[in-house]
């Protein structure tokens, strides 16, 4: 090991590890992109960061294998078009560490059907009726997000304030297990997300797959036009004065232009003589500006399947490890051998 | 490999699988060896067998790392010293096989919570009440062990009347995850034992722990004859005719004397002048002939850990293949890789 390398683990070593989990579901909006993937890679700059495809979480949902496959790589390459840096930061898949579905196992063991029953997922899904049609794995999916923190001794994972209950799930589980077996997990903590970042969608209702009003960050120029002619706008004349505060165009021209571009945009409209369609050419190129880079990044990677595997495959060789080793300490604890017997 | 090893290898082939799992909890008393170990080990003769000490559903009891390993090693032993055969058959630690864990994930997202909840076990704890209080890995159960089953491509599990649901359940899995993501699991049919054998305890009712009324299998002959003494009999004198049908010494002698003794012992009970002392007297000399020398053939097992050692390895180098191959087809084909990244 070169002296740079000890420096630089050392330098892991005294940083806080973090750990989040995205389910592979097809190509992310604008919403996903500002509220999540910039704030999960900002991270790296200050945590030992660990990210990974969540695709046994996606199988409650997804029954086509292909989808699993190219969406799991849709994801891996959005993470690196907009900035991860594998050399730093893990980003692997769930899959190939399957320690995580054993100790979901010993977790299954420690929490009780009541405490499960109050995760707000699952609520929301008896309020809906019926919910002896659910699968298993919605009841389930907790403990396996339990086992996702623990397994890599996560210190904090980031989430928005909806989502502060998983973190406190797992932590209850974690503690739970200490209790019956001894000191074995690292009790993990919410990094509450304060500023919960709503993107408005082209309706101006919260940017959302099931509204059907989202923009895809990886769209063609050609077709981010057409999506942007789609946003809402009033009927005001072009020649009258506009209110910019209640402009969709506006709320996402913020995200994307320099604070005098929006200045000018907010003064134009004031003014009068500026119509939607001036605002709307600008919010393009301003959008252009910045996600342009990241297509043409994401379509070389897209393209490079082989790399995404070594992304992948050096990811899953980093949180293997970890898994491997606090599996082995839990499993001692139970009274298992440390390690499964390898076939030979 | 030498053309016997081909020539058995072939006959194996040809063989119906057969897959028993066993909860490690304490030495077997004369109901476990009689209804369960003893048809267990013939099953070899026919059957290509695999064995596991079920360590992953113990854990929804014991929380002492001590008695798992413990119970794990008299569980092995017992079945050596009764006669199994680790060349002929797998006898493994079910925690030497985690991918069982893995296939319970991708199996909890075929199920659903209204079939879960039709599992008896289920719903006698239902009716306890309070069933808020229950591990979710109590009510999980099914699933760990419907992938118990399916995880070695089992055509058969032995199972008692009441227990055919287990492999009903099972084979449901296996059919729904096929109907999903394509022939991938063989059904597995369970093999009723239909002579059930109801062992009576010291007390007349079905021998079982919770009643306390049992005889554990390797007690030395000491011990073994304070327990017959506790053997319930009525108090018809010495000199009065009985009848041999109703008497708990005679049900017990049944399963160790030979055809004539039983006779012998029927008629003396019918003349009379024979009392019940005699009777246990004749048992305890009968059950010694028997369990006489699986107690030698035990207490020398269980003062070799590292032989025991070396047949759960040999069984879980047997069992982990298949397992990795049948979970390998299962990740093919819900999108995984066929393999987890092993790291490097």
């Amino acid at each position: 090991m070169s002296d740079t390398t000890t420096t630089k683990a050392a330098a892991a070593q005294r940083r806080k590890r973090s750990l989040s989990g995205i389910k592979p579901t097809g190509s992310p909006h604008l919403g996903n992109y500002l509220g999540m993937v910039v704030p999960a890679i900002a991270l790296q700059e200050t945590h030992d960061a660990y990210y990974f495809a969540a695709d046994y979480h996606a199988l409650t949902s997804v029954r086509d294998p292909e989808e699993m496959r190219r969406s799991t790589y849709e994801l891996t390459a959005t993470f690196l078009a907009c900035g991860l840096d594998p050399e730093r930061t893990a980003f692997f898949r769930q899959s190939d560490v399957p320690e995580v579905c054993e100790l979901t196992w010993l977790l299954s063991c420690v929490i009780t059907m009541g405490e499960l029953s109050l995760a707000h997922a699952w609520k929301a899904r008896k309020a809906e009726g019926d919910e002896g049609t659910a699968l298993h794995g919605l009841f389930a999916y907790p403990v396996l997000m339990a086992s996702d923190i623990i397994i890599y001794d996560s210190d904090v994972v980031p989430v928005g304030k909806d989502q502060i209950q998983h973190v406190e799930m797992a932590r209850d589980m974690a503690k739970r297990f200490n209790y019956h077996f001894g000191e074995t997990f690292r009790l993990p903590e919410p990094l509450v997300r304060e500023e919960v970042m709503t993107i408005p969608g082209l309706d101006g209702r919260k940017m959302s797959k099931s509204y059907d009003n989202g923009i895809d960050i990886f769209l063609s120029k050609k077709k981010l036009k057409q999506r942007i002619a789609q946003i809402v706008t009033d009927s005001t004349p072009l020649e009258a004065p506009k209110d910019p505060a209640t402009c969709n165009v506006v709320a996402l021209y913020r995200y994307f232009a320099t604070p005098e571009e929006l200045a000018e945009m907010e003064a134009a409209y004031r003014r009068g003589g500026y119509g939607y369609g001036h605002a709307k050419m600008a919010l393009l190129e301003a959008m252009d500006r910045t996600l342009g880079p990241l297509r043409e990044k994401y379509d070389a990677l897209i393209a490079n399947p082989r790399y995404l595997d070594e992304v992948l495959a050096a990811g899953a060789d980093k949180a293997r490890v970890v898994a491997q080793d606090v599996m082995g300490r839990a499993r001692e604890k139970v009274g298992y051998p440390r390690t499964p017997h390898a076939p030979r």
